[in-house]
């Protein structure tokens, strides 16, 4: 195991409190993030998770940057060759430093020399091509390239410097500065020069840096970088960046942080933004900032949001759609903005403890951050459809594919964000897991696990938690070191679990969806066990939600289920399915299996008629349900999340 | 009223046919197109359309195309000035020559001398452009533009030379050939020199030249022009373009006209490529290329094409979506791709005279054309929405507006193809409403109108047609003068209008949707009574069109219905209607009346839940609704086509 480094985070109490090795690490916050030291995923689902993603996703990252050139990109420009011929997108150096943030947080967690290694080689070239000044950048300011800061709305400079300062923090705070936070601290020098007061008044179209410098600020404890923080996220809303063909709302640059109402834009935009503001409102105790995320998060969450989590519906601009519209087959859902909207609620949950922010964090790493890659963790999906119409083809696995193709996943896209941002998500997922206050212990997500942390006054806590979860409901927390006197363990009852039941020393009782804070002086031994009825159930959507009226989803505990046609008698396509809303889905061997009819289908030459009489007709039919994570792992196929139920028979019209 | 002219149309038999003045004059074909001087409309929305297209639009026009500087553009390169301040787009020349295409009409229909003088005025502008080669683009080939031909994916250089042949024909069609017609031809050489055998073995990213193409031979009976239309048309799908962002889908490069089997990719693109298409296999014989056309028709009306008839639901690529994507909150539909429709279906109409072609272009005219212009001509819809969630803005009458901004109906857009592509079908409309065959007269739209012509024999034949369609369902087709022996008039029965009868001579029948002949020897005096059943009906939609599950559409005649939120009681949003689909809708004063609830919509954190009972509660309403066509001619509103029926009850679920 690794050792977490003992800088001291700037704490606004003067006390020096080892950071722990985690991404967000607030100075002040309602509840406190804990590191790999203290929290590790021993079994289950999330185990395999971060196992797969240590043997074969890092390598595979790693192997696809070598071989489309974006890491010889750092050589050339150390070498002082010309940019002319430069390989990938103008963003393409943020997928090296996505990589190293990845390295540095599976270091933290396993330790593995060879991690270490790696990650050291990587850095290595990259700090090679820095220049004296500081910047940092293989697609701008060398010969053969634009110069320096002439394209903000789609240059991606700032934004690729955030990811490397996000990866020098995750080095700094799992293995200790070094080379890495070098490079970042000499270039966010020259950033706060080059965009601090008196210089240029602008953002970069893309947000990043923000959260970053934050971050940055909390590693190294230098204001300039909180304050330059705070002069990118006041500036953008003020049309500071050019007008574009999306409109200024794709980059948020149409209305200020503190005044917006709702996300919107592009999607992953929107929530590094918003990720941002949080961090620069917990640094600096201001809750009208904070207030203005919380809004904005809420009404995005209320009618922006797909049931699986995902977030964007929009292919065009990769962006928000209006409120309600939320078209399963034309869903954009986004990988990254999945991880994006993820780490804007852990922020949220950190800085104001609700269970709600915990819930979607859930709903999202099942549904849309474990639908990204394939069980292999060697092939992507870009975008999350809920529904495919038509068969995919097989990707090329020797070829990066267009960004949206969504039929089978691909090992690489021509525009890459996900792979890498999926290595570095899964390698620091454990932090994920659980928080402390001065008063004990939060679990927010239930993977079988230990805990082990000191609280103040140097109370020694550790925990164990056994669990089947999301397969079984039953979640049994083991007191393993318990301090003296009376210590909170404080449980999370996800929203969709109405009849849970919690079990503590022979007594059960029923727990409603939220915190269950169990406050007792606890001993070694003690047990807490939450019972949480994660059988399949159906559900709905508004009705506002136009695109899903006349279906119902099936849910079991945190997963959204999926129907696929390798699952349908003689592979039918899916949209020949109709749901039996009378018949309850049932846990059975290998997924859940719902009844309905399978209809025969015309091809009339015009799709619009009479109303005909209810369509609950066909094949009487039992299909098996999986997980929407686990879909298109079985070659290319038909899959719907949202399964139409019979309509109402039309009625005898009247005048 | 205009002469037309004396060319002959090279036609197969020998024989010399004064060809009409109308756009789409096959050398051979199942139907032959009437000009101006053979039908004239004579009262009704569609002579408003025509008249208001006269009086407003073609000046509202030809004011911005010159104070955007896109005329200027000719006069620039004219002059010999740089194009490094060419003003507008790279296809903008395209937009003056619909202008032209228009004059020519207009002036083709009204005679009116100010619009023969306002065209040779523009004529005399561009030809002062064109090089002394015939090149001719304001947008490549001078100083300060790229080289010619450089950039066929995007340039859409060929596709302006093929708008700028559509005014040379529809010029010489109506007045004869002139300056114009020259211009065109010495255009046209150069192209079959470049791109000819042995030439540049490529095609335009954007098809348009290949109709052109033809029907310029037709005008002029020039092969080689024929030669190159097939080229182009032949060459398209072998991959001859670059691969783009969209795949090269989107410009019909992806397969072979003869092998695909669906309209797909850009929606403009796909219908003229088609367009182009049938009147190359139609003048060529080539049955085969025609039948693709045919099948490809088919499978995108039946499967990927709105109600009212509009094409293209993706906004990213302004794109055909899948199968049965057809979502009305984001749908495309643009104006230019209804007008492409209409091209299509009328060519194929022409060709094989079903009456399934009138049907599509009688449901696209009433409910896109139509929708595009606001009812004084001088503001457009670029998209059409069938699904307007929020309220629009009122856009600057002074300034041009992103193009798929649909709140609102704009002056002019940045890319401004729709206003005068309505300008010249409005132009052009009369030559839609019938055509004739050796046999007799078919009337295939229905206005208030003359049909003046001469059959194969000399056989004089006059008609005059009394309708107030669509608001009556009654069409009195007199006999105003008749040949001798027998002669067939035709009507169209549309496909919704199940219940219709034909009376003639005192004898009433039923007929079926479809074409209706009636042949006998007629005397003047005599009158064809068609009675079609417009009142108000409900439609609803396949359920593969999940988007609208769970709705029912209003349709009354050939127009489709809407409501607006400016009808309903306190001006609530559409979204809290639900219709009573057991109450008929009824032709009232003002519009048809529907009749349901207006429900409160609670704001809950999280739009997903169990499945609750029926909607079908709320405050009772009454409300009125409007042809879709004129909606959003009151300020800002929300709107939608589909409206929610009550959802069956939840069932009580049982395992």
């Amino acid at each position: 195991m690794t050792t977490t480094t003992d800088r001291s985070t700037p704490s606004s109490t003067g006390a020096a409190v080892p950071a722990p090795a985690a991404p967000v690490v607030p100075t002040r916050s309602r509840l406190r993030p804990l590191g790999a030291a203290e929290v590790v995923i021993t079994g289950g689902p999330w185990a395999r998770r971060q196992a797969t993603n240590a043997s074969a996703t890092l390598a595979h990252v790693e192997h696809w940057l070598e071989r489309e050139g974006w890491l010889g990109n750092f050589d050339a420009t150390a070498a002082g060759r010309s940019g002319a011929d430069r390989s990938g997108r103008e963003f393409s150096d943020s997928e090296v430093y996505k990589l190293l943030e990845a390295l540095a947080w599976e270091h933290g967690r396993s330790g593995d020399a060879d991690v270490d290694r790696r990650l050291r080689a990587v850095v290595d070239r990259v700090a090679a091509a820095q220049q004296p000044d500081g910047y940092l950048s293989t697609a701008f300011g060398r010969p053969g390239t634009p110069d320096r800061w002439t394209d903000l709305e789609w240059g991606h400079e700032l934004y690729c410097l955030g990811h490397l300062f996000q990866a020098g923090v995750a080095r700094a705070r799992t293995s200790g500065p070094d080379l890495l936070l070098t490079v970042c601290t000499r270039a966010a020098d020259l950033v706060c020069e080059v965009f601090g007061p008196g210089g240029i008044e602008s953002v970069c179209g893309h947000p990043e840096i923000e959260p970053a410098l934050v971050e940055l600020y909390r590693v190294t404890g230098e204001r300039r970088y909180l304050d330059q923080a705070a002069l990118f996220v006041e500036r953008r809303g003020h049309q500071v960046l050019d007008e574009i063909e999306f409109g200024r709302s794709y980059f948020q640059d149409d209305v200020p942080v503190r005044e917006a109402d709702v996300l919107r834009g592009h999607a992953v935009r929107a929530t590094y933004l918003s990720s941002g503001a949080v961090d620069l409102a917990v640094e600096t105790g201001d809750d009208e900032l904070l207030a203005a995320v919380v809004r904005q998060w809420e009404a995005a969450v209320a009618r922006r949001t797909y049931l699986t989590g995902g977030m964007g519906s929009r292919h065009q601009d990769e962006a928000f759609g209006e409120d309600f519209v939320l078209p399963p087959d034309r869903a954009y859902s986004e990988t990254c903005a999945g991880i994006g909207s993820v780490q804007l609620a852990w922020r949220l949950l950190l800085a104001e403890g609700d269970a709600r922010y915990a819930d979607l964090v859930e709903r999202t790493l099942y549904n849309v951050v474990d639908a990204g890659p394939s069980a292999s963790g060697t092939a992507f999906f870009y975008t999350n459809t809920l529904h495919q119409r038509v068969l995919g083809t097989v990707p090329d696995t020797d070829q990066a594919v267009p960004r949206a193709a969504s039929s089978l996943r691909a090992p690489w896209f021509a525009v890459s964000c996900c792979p890498t941002n999926v290595a570095r998500t899964f390698a620091g997922l454990h932090t994920l897991l659980a928080t402390v206050d001065d008063d004990g212990v939060q679990i927010h997500q239930y993977a079988p696990a230990t805990i082990t942390t000191t609280l103040p006054g140097n109370r020694r806590v550790a925990l164990s938690v056994h669990t089947e979860y999301p397969r079984d409901g039953r979640v049994v927390v083991s007191v393993d070191v318990a301090p003296e006197g009376p210590l909170t363990i404080d449980l999370r009852v996800p929203s969709w679990a109405v009849g849970a039941t919690l079990t503590v020393a022979g007594h059960t009782w029923a727990v409603d969806p939220g915190r269950v804070p169990e406050t007792r002086v606890w001993a070694p031994g003690d047990v807490l066990v939450l019972d949480l009825p994660v059988g399949p159930r159906f559900t709905a959507a508004d009705p506002r939600v136009d695109a899903v009226r006349g279906t119902l989803a099936v849910e079991r505990g945190p997963q959204v289920l999926c129907v696929e046609s390798v699952d349908l008698p003689g592979e039918r396509h899916v949209d020949d399915l109709v749901l039996d809303p009378g018949r309850a889905p049932e846990d059975v061997e290998g997924g859940v299996l719902v009844h309905g009819w399978l209809r025969q289908q015309g091809d009339p030459a015009w799709p619009y008629g009479e109303p005909g009489p209810g369509d609950a007709d066909g094949e009487r039919v039992a299909v098996l349900l999986h997980p929407y994570a686990d879909w298109a792992e079985r070659g290319p196929s038909t899959m719907r999340v949202f399964l139409p139920v019979p309509g109402a028979p039309a009625p005898a019209v009247a005048p």
